[in-house]
């Protein structure tokens, strides 16, 4: 089975957990409306090729860590797309949660979402028992306090903002959870992936800047400009759209060459290359190659 | 140590881990507020009661069960007195999360809250590695979908209520957990303890629905009346105080009746019917006894 059909079977296979008979419906609805249709879902397959190179011994369990990993970043949308965050209508083309469900859901969607998370981690790793709390703790500092998603977040709210702590926790800190992950279900140290993790992290945060600037919302399926409306840090505007290309560039090449070594290591090389200029608008992936 | 030390130690942990230099302060503060200064820690100390009374071989496993929990209660009223829920501006006689750090950040500490939970288990298993599936899925199915605090608050959104899971899930799940959780923390098996969490978990509901026609805000630290201005079942509307203070007396009797054989069942009934007296109003208590 290829990464994107294990994924979403995964996710799949939590949902029908969340959808058990005796639940609330409509909460049950917001879920899978968070969920899918399916994004790119970047992390998990980030999280199952790390695996792969490291020499996965036991899919069940990466197949929990990817989807717990996704489930945390859809928790993580739902809830920055909350009117007390960005108050966004619109998410991959649809509407947001909150706006389809209403906010009372919307908050707890994304609170179900982080525990089903964990509660997936736990069921994956019953045949691995001492892998289970090393995926807890990386996959939870990727999204709680003081490092992870919510911290970054919660920057948006202090007087003074530490950008780079920021930018690290707000998109970095999941991302080097996924190669984390991806490292530790496979059975191997986690922590020589975190550098890798990281760096694609902040690549993917330049593209998204890029796109925030150069985009339409019908390609986009959300709103642009969005952070130039609410004064928040974007490369694209800091650099000009040449030097945010370059600086992309340079996180990919430096992404490659922490890949530590590993039974797999030059088809996730191959892939990481592939995959960044894959999310790139086509003409600044050519004027970047 | 006593309990109460011991919860109070055990959550100054994990806030500790929370407040490490490098993330958003207000953040930290926010969580502290939640957590601090205490309130009654019901819920951990039934979680200690229990593995004490199962026979206790690892004190710091069960800490980190008891502050698990009281930490996911605590992330749940957080967010129960958010605006889109309750819009309670005040909590145990202080102003509420949002109301004193506002929406963003009441959001968030409730998510971080959730995310410390599940490290503070994986942490406390470290020595015993075989037992953290079992605690992270006694906790998961109390807080989360389809049947915890998350589904019980999600019914209030639904069209039709039933009543029974939505009372069972609201309050109910995170008491059974606290005894399964006990149990699993001992090495014991949990689900025997469920009857027990969940008689007591009613209890405690008709307990506060009683002090929610009867008390003042003065006393309570919160607003009373709140049932009946949103319209939420309560249990003294009802059946009248009177059928309220004799459901409270059969559930108690019940919940002792359901303590499975143990070493320390004996002080482990004598503490629920001390506890049971303790949280009623003295002239109630007089009353029912």
């Amino acid at each position: 089975m290829d990464a994107m059909a294990r994924i979403e079977q995964a996710l799949q296979a939590a949902m029908a957990r969340i959808e058990l008979p005796g639940g609330p419906p409509r909460l049950a609805a917001a879920m899978r409306h968070s969920v899918f249709p399916r994004g790119a879902r970047v992390r998990p397959r980030l999280c199952l090729a790390v695996a792969a190179a490291c020499g996965e011994d036991d899919p069940l369990i990466t197949d929990a860590a990817a989807a717990a990993i996704e489930l945390l970043h859809c928790a993580s949308l739902v809830h920055d797309d909350l009117p007390a965050f960005d108050n966004a209508p619109t998410r991959r083309g649809r509407p947001s949660v909150h706006a389809a469900y209403g906010e009372p859901l919307a908050v707890l969607a994304g609170d179900a979402l982080i525990v089903a998370a964990f509660e997936t981690l736990a069921r994956g790793a019953m045949g691995r028992p001492e892998r289970l709390a090393p995926l807890v703790l990386a996959v939870g500092r990727a999204v709680g306090m003081p490092f992870g998603i919510c911290a970054g977040q919660a920057w948006e709210s202090e007087p003074e903002v530490v950008l780079a702590a920021y930018q690290q926790a707000k998109t970095g800190a999941l991302f080097a959870a996924s190669t984390m992950a991806g490292a530790a279900a496979a059975g191997a140290e986690p922590a020589p992936w975190r550098q890798l993790g990281e760096c694609l992290g902040e690549a993917y945060q330049v593209v998204d800047d890029i796109l925030d600037v150069t985009s339409s919302p019908e390609a986009l399926g959300k709103p642009i400009g969005v952070d130039a409306a609410l004064g928040r840090p974007n490369a694209a505007a800091q650099l000009g759209l040449p030097g945010a290309v370059a600086r992309l560039e340079q996180l990919v090449a430096e992404a490659v060459g922490s890949i530590p070594p590993c039974p797999g290591a030059a088809e996730l090389r191959a892939l990481m290359l592939v995959e960044a200029q894959r999310r790139l608008p086509k003409e600044l992936a050519r004027s970047a190659a």
